[in-house]
């Protein structure tokens, strides 16, 4: 089995936190394809930087279906960027770490709380909870402030972030914690330790959904049309490439 | 790994149904244990059944933590009956097919269709999807009217809910279809085939959710007390085993 | 008219706390038949003891549908345990006492809040107030951490409970409040002369609603098949009694 | 204990109807008083009748509590007019038919359908389910087309209920119907002999729920201060005397 | 084009700042027809001063329409007074100051405030905007405890309020303000000004609203016949010439 | 005042459709900018579509705030591709026309109908109704299955949209229509004359919302953060002029 995990942030080095999260659990022969996004942002910190991170996870995902069509795509960015466009184009399911993360944390208690990089993202991470229908399940939204490329270099992320998540399960009177970016990946495990409490990674939790679902030959469902290949049509603006007409 | 699937129905041939589901798709090293629940109701198709399967399910599950606790537990009835009250007791996750089923399927498409046994299920379904904040991407209840036991014995029970599930997709215009009973777990796969869409049986989805569960390990969070061990407490009138105290 | 009022928990002094409360509303003609559950936990503080509660709660209304029934049931536990099961079973209706106590609060002011014993027990409420529809009307949830045992022997219990219901008031801003536990009714007259506020307890209010629903005639429907009365069926395992078949 | 319970239409003869109902459920020592509203349209079928129902129904309260304040006031008219008005000026509760109706609906099924008189009623009654959250309770709105003033002189108005409550049932799939007028009170019974499911008339029903109240000594809470007496303020316009400087 | 605003409270100071705040927008051909409600409450500060400002409300669009019907109608107050019962006697559409500020700040941001005078008056907002389907864009209601006459009396009022604005925007992490009373209309720009946010005042946003439908040509619609004209009926008791047979 | 009107389509003749919809209602001294998106599909009829055409929305938008900001931008596409994003980056107002026909026709009834082109357009609609609150507001999505290029040309599209339309508002029971597409910004009123039901077009109806926004001074707030102008950033892989650092 293969999972093409996205980065679709353009910095490389968080790709391979990406991908040692994601190969860290995936079963001994499911193979994870951990790809860069190739065009776009650096990092992903707000709702204009979310939007141009896209095109290149389309392209990505286009050029694995024409070539090597992996068997689960997941996007590792806590925006879930392009999601349903995603799933209009991948030949098999399409998770994003957002949306893994929330759903298996409300499997964990009562509710949960999420804890992201900076305050700004937040807002995209409530249209999710709504849209996901798990915005009743999630007690609460924080930020620690750390832009997304300092998790790595900052050296007191893993405290930070531990006192942001303890504060939020106090807070929130909530019984798991969802790391809100991709870049956190590697520290759920120790923050977990710290705080004795689930803490959520959505690469990890998308990585194994994703293994799941190819194990059980699940698909996206095309009845209602809605998630059929996209129609035929010109492209141009230097997007040509894009179109298939 | 140890995964605890146990069957709330107290006949034990399905459970080997439900058993074989859940071996179908779990890693070779994860060890399956079956277990019929010991008192209860032949097969739940009320409340009243629903409630009176809970205690044996709950034995099961303090037997098993007493003597040789598993890395997670799958109630294989689709009214997750005792799940609140499994997750006190249990050290590692618990998941309802319910849950699974329902969370995974709203991974597949805008919305899901459910297809259970008897109508008067259906109730009970609906307040499930209300609480795990899923009634928005359910489009639909139906039933295929058989009663669960004779799911296996109904010559027809193929076809009928081959058309129960494929008029529900055209009705609903959903993407997916859950089935709502474990029962039914051996028709999945050939009902997916021939109506073409993601059709989620909740025992094989619930049993990959709780193996990477473990893998993440991840488990209930009691930082909130509600999901904290039961207090010591006396038990009387025949459930004396069941108290602590 | 004979109204049925079941302790579910089987602290039998209880259970004379509730049956004053049921008696002092009731009218001259009704009579308050109070029975204590016969088996299960000694008080309700769980999801585990709550439903361990309910086989008990189910063979009340059994053992009276068969000898002498009611002409309506409350359940006098503020988890509603096995509300949906007893309206399956019973001949007349029945009434939980959050339920009870919810809906007349609501008729109240714009909002109220809840008052329970421990603060694990909240999580219930919680769910029931989504279910019933009131969770919007319901302005907080609030615990005052004295055991459901304790309520009668703690000397302090009615002074801990105003302060909790006076500031449950103010800082929700809300207009009633609603006592979450059947071991409080006696306390509620009190507690209202205090802070000037409408306190409802459900053991009061519930009888009052079932004395009102005889009066009307009116009863559990059955139109959707869901409460009919359970279909005759094989149990097993020390639960045989509950059976039909 | 005495109920007031109001007409809100100036049609003296639904008054009677309204009075019946009320006394037929009330219990002995409670004296039901029965008053039309003085000022207004002869039947509320619209926004417009309903708002301009209002001014008399408050000034029958007003004139009530300066003279001999009632236990409870009812506002017999599906729209619940005036309601937070009214619960301002009365010292004691105050409940629309609505509102009580509904309320009782939902503790005797999953759900509950209404059906009223004209269909352009069913807007107000939509909000009212909203604002009551009641509105996932109530499986559908229908309307038999006859007129308020009719379903007294119309002869086939029993009949044409009937079928519509029927209709309503099978379609919704719900377990309870609510009537929608307070015309129809004196039909409640004789519907719900036919159709063999419980039928609430929000008269009966709410006369009861006044009662309980008042045995209860419940009051309209006035802590967060939106339900406090209206303050002292100048009239002009012919609305003087609903002034109070 | 003519567009009536109407101020329901009869204190004609109010008018005064209501036209200005109205004409201060409205195009060069656009003319403000500004009326004062000629019966009922100085002020409205309560459920039984907005109930009674709505005859003199609907009277005035009655008189309007015989005479010269405008091209829409404002009600400037917060409450919406009368809102559904104006739009089945208006030719033209109408529109409350609460709905026209609320949804032009959902434009604005992702949560807005509600600044208004006495928090009694905070029930009716939360109802408006739940009846809106804006409650959830609203991230909190404010009072700044100045009564709807005193706004313009108190030399402190702009500070006040200002204070007000911050705070609210501070404490509930939201991007615009709305302020709760037509009585606010001046001061609007200024507290922008001040705060650095977008603070909508409903009498200005409400005009302009009503001049672009006018523009598009749209009117109320009455395909549902909820909102077509209220049937002739005969009114009495003061009220006859609210009666049209 | 310069209001700019972008086609987020590449079809160059959908945007004089676009821009003489807007032109038709704009006031005298209103400049309506009209653009067609640079870059992306030809078409938008699916999520990669429309996650396409953002990215040249953006630019459009950039360009303009570096040159010749407008006092307001219009996202003439039914799915408001981007909205999120271009508030970040633009100085004035955004509104989408899916946003701007919702909340216009959410204020002339009870309820509308959304009218589309293709059937697999609706799921982004339901997810816009969702985010913008006003999905109860909405009583259906339909599609009459004309592809967006074929509007223009096929001869049968003003009979099939305004049948599509009927049946809309019969079926729904709804007061309104709203238009799906801004290719079918020159039918509104036209269809509305063969219905004699409100016809709303986003594009008319977004040109005076804006035009009322720069009337009344409002901009996008950024109290909270969310939408701040984006943080500078390295872009990459041919996006390179959309990054700032």
């Amino acid at each position: 089995m293969r999972i093409c995990v996205i980065n679709p942030n353009t910095a490389a080095a968080m790709t391979d936190v990406i991908a040692a999260a994601a190969r860290s659990v995936a079963a001994a022969d499911t193979e994870i394809v951990a790809v860069t996004n190739p065009m776009g942002p650096e990092s992903i910190e707000s709702h204009y930087d979310e939007a141009l991170a896209v095109p290149g996870v389309l392209q990505v995902i286009s050029a694995m279906e024409a070539t090597a069509p992996a068997d689960g795509y997941l996007l590792a960015c806590f925006g879930d960027p392009g999601l349903d466009a995603a799933r209009e184009v991948a030949g098999a399911p399409v998770i994003g770490i957002a949306e893994a993360a929330m759903h298996v944390a409300s499997l964990l208690g009562r509710s949960f709380s999420v804890v992201t990089t900076l305050s700004r993202t937040i807002g995209r991470a409530r249209d999710l909870g709504t849209l996901y229908g798990l915005d009743a399940r999630c007690a609460g939204y924080h930020a620690c402030e750390i832009p997304v490329l300092e998790l790595e270099t900052n050296p007191d992320t893993l405290d930070i972030l531990t006192d942001a998540c303890r504060e939020a399960l106090e807070s929130d009177g909530s019984d798991a914690i969802v790391l809100g970016c991709a870049g956190m990946a590697d520290l759920a495990a120790r923050i977990g330790d710290k705080i004795g409490a689930p803490v959520i990674d959505g690469v990890a939790a998308g990585t194994l959904l994703l293994q799941s679902m190819a194990t059980l030959n699940l698909f996206t469902g095309t009845a209602s049309g809605e998630f059929a290949k996209p129609l035929p049509k010109r492209y141009t603006g230097g997007l040509e490439a894009f179109g298939s007409a």
